[in-house]
């Protein structure tokens, strides 16, 4: 756990989000040391963080096939930011925002995902309205019930043609998500749904390849199955991102990462058995649970807009009104989407690091 | 239901938050002639929307004592916006946001919730630091169970006394919020617990009275209880912050109120008993359940960190790929919070409103 000194606590406005920098670049070297020898590489994802000075550091340990995430913004931001091959791992279909994608296009090597001929249509024209040649993945559902063709779906080759038929697009291969193993408490049966999704992936790639068409790129897993999906040999990519800062749900699997990023806050009010603490919905979010409280013998029971509840046991940590208390949030993309700046602790002081990759909500006509 | 032409529609880059402003204005109108005829006055809740330009026109429909805010930095946003009698209606502890403030105070009437010695210390250093007057409610837990003197606490006396002695603060009175009652479905259920809660500050105010402490302001009530709370005749003035935007939960109970606020989405993926929107946790919250879709047939089961999952029965409306999708959010406080800008429908055309009121997290010795 971090150790950060009084002195560096009580000088935060709290709420905020503390990363530990040491422990988030143990956890980019764990994970890049593992790829060095795998034949599958890593594609780390700015969703869960959004934050351009963390991904470099991702980068730069090595391993890294690209940059991968979720919208046209984020997109844009990692283009001007100078990373030069960028999966949006996602579909894109509102006009505004395939104006993003083009802009991007512009600036890096872009690859989109599709499972819709009108997702092609749009992006072919957004493609020849900026110029510029844009990559297509199509995305297979192997289990997540998201977005991506069923088991056997009669459009893929049909989508796979229109793309290669279309000037500006380039079918590129598939992007297959195991969303609904990735967060499975045991490391067994993570591994039989990775080894499902492999098999209907190769089922797919073969109905392509009869048709003509190689798959050079095949983008999925994520952290929880970072290991599991490199080795079961369907995968050339894989995109992990909880995995550098780390969070509640994830910490409550086997992986070798560990947590990264804590939410400061302070006890604001106190009665004999809880405690209140100035951070709520407004702050954390709790669709995976309640953030992981460090203090013993304490549990928080409930966040409310601006509370968080804090339920203590005979023995429990002397909190007191003024003290400053560590959370690990439940669930990490949501949380720092929450936040301008993260607090980056070195060890020995902070630095404000920007999470430059939320969107700023702007009508068309106004500036970005 | 908001109608917005699909040209206005089109042009949108979604998600986005939509404000129908004829509706918002009726609520807001509503309210304030409720609230004309009244004992208690009105004072709205900034935290609902953090929008100042929103929060003007709360103001310019007259009946309001001032705003309530729920943290130090919205209440500088306020003081520098010209509210003129601001109460911060929460605890505030850290000496950063104790700055804020004192700021604060100096450009406005402002007041601070109290329910410990040590907050009082540290409000009356503040005050000191800035030379500033700032003025204090005692807040009573009435069933909450959050911050506040549980009924008959032996420290409500030694509190008033406390504020009293130190120079730059003012005894003002009480803060009483029942959020245990203001989302509760029954109308008869809700106003006994607003009774009960009434007896309570009445017991409270008479022992403060016998202490030769007169309560100026008893300060307490919320959207689900607003007529209630105001005509119970323990509060001074009613706290209401959800009725100007409204939300799905507020939108089951039995309220005069319309929705106002709707996040604007494109459907990116389709299955024939299922559609994917493009908006996830990073646009909308889960705490409240799911947020109200305005399709017929259709409803959404879940959301992913981008994604919602809509299920369709059959004779569902034809939502296909590029569709745009209203959805009324469960809870407004938080959904606001996650934008930076909320588009103002007029009727005939949108306007950019800034969310003014979100924190900008900064490390101390950085401009805000």
């Amino acid at each position: 756990m971090i150790q950060l000194p009084s002195s560096a606590l009580d000088q935060l406005l709290t709420p905020c989000l503390v990363v530990d920098v040491p422990a988030a670049s143990r956890n980019i070297r764990r994970c890049a040391a593992f790829f060095s020898g795998q034949p599958a590489a890593l594609r780390p994802h700015f969703k869960a963080h959004k934050c351009t000075t963390l991904m470099r550091q991702q980068l730069a340990a090595g391993g890294c096939a690209g940059v991968a995430c979720q919208t046209s913004w984020e997109a844009l931001v990692l283009a001007r930011a100078g990373f030069g091959d960028i999966l949006i791992a996602n579909q894109v279909v509102d006009a505004a925002a395939l104006d993003e994608v083009g802009e991007a296009a512009a600036l890096a090597r872009l690859t989109v995902v599709v499972d819709h001929e009108l997702q092609v249509d749009l992006l072919a024209r957004a493609a020849t309205r900026h110029g510029v040649p844009i990559g297509a993945l199509v995305e297979l559902d192997v289990g997540a019930g998201r977005c991506g063709l069923p088991f056997g779906d009669a459009s893929l080759v049909p989508l796979a043609e229109q793309i290669t038929r279309q000037e500006g697009l380039s079918f590129r291969g598939l992007q297959a998500y195991e969303g609904h193993a990735v967060h499975r408490h045991s490391r067994e049966v993570r591994a039989t749904l990775v080894q499902q999704a492999a098999l209907q992936i190769q089922h797919e790639q073969a109905r392509l390849a009869a048709a003509g068409f190689d798959c050079e790129v095949i983008s999925g897993g994520g952290t929880g199955t970072y290991d599991l999906a490199a080795q079961a040999g369907a995968l050339t990519e894989i995109q992990v991102g909880s995995y550098v800062l780390m969070d509640g749900r994830y910490g409550t699997l086997d992986l070798p990462f560990e947590p990264a990023l804590y939410c400061v806050t302070t006890v604001i009010s106190r009665r004999p058995s809880r405690a209140v603490l100035n951070v709520g919905l407004k702050e954390l979010t709790v669709e995976y649970g309640m953030p992981v409280i460090q203090a013993a013998g304490a549990r928080v029971t409930a966040l409310s807009d601006e509370h968080a509840q804090v339920s203590l046991t005979a023995g429990a940590a002397a909190l007191a009104v003024g003290d400053k208390v560590l959370l690990i949030p439940a669930h990490v993309d949501p949380a720092v989407n929450l936040y301008d700046r993260l607090f980056a602790w070195s060890g020995t002081g902070f630095t404000e690091w920007e999470v430059d990759g939320r969107r700023h909500y702007r009508l068309p006509g106004f500036s970005r």
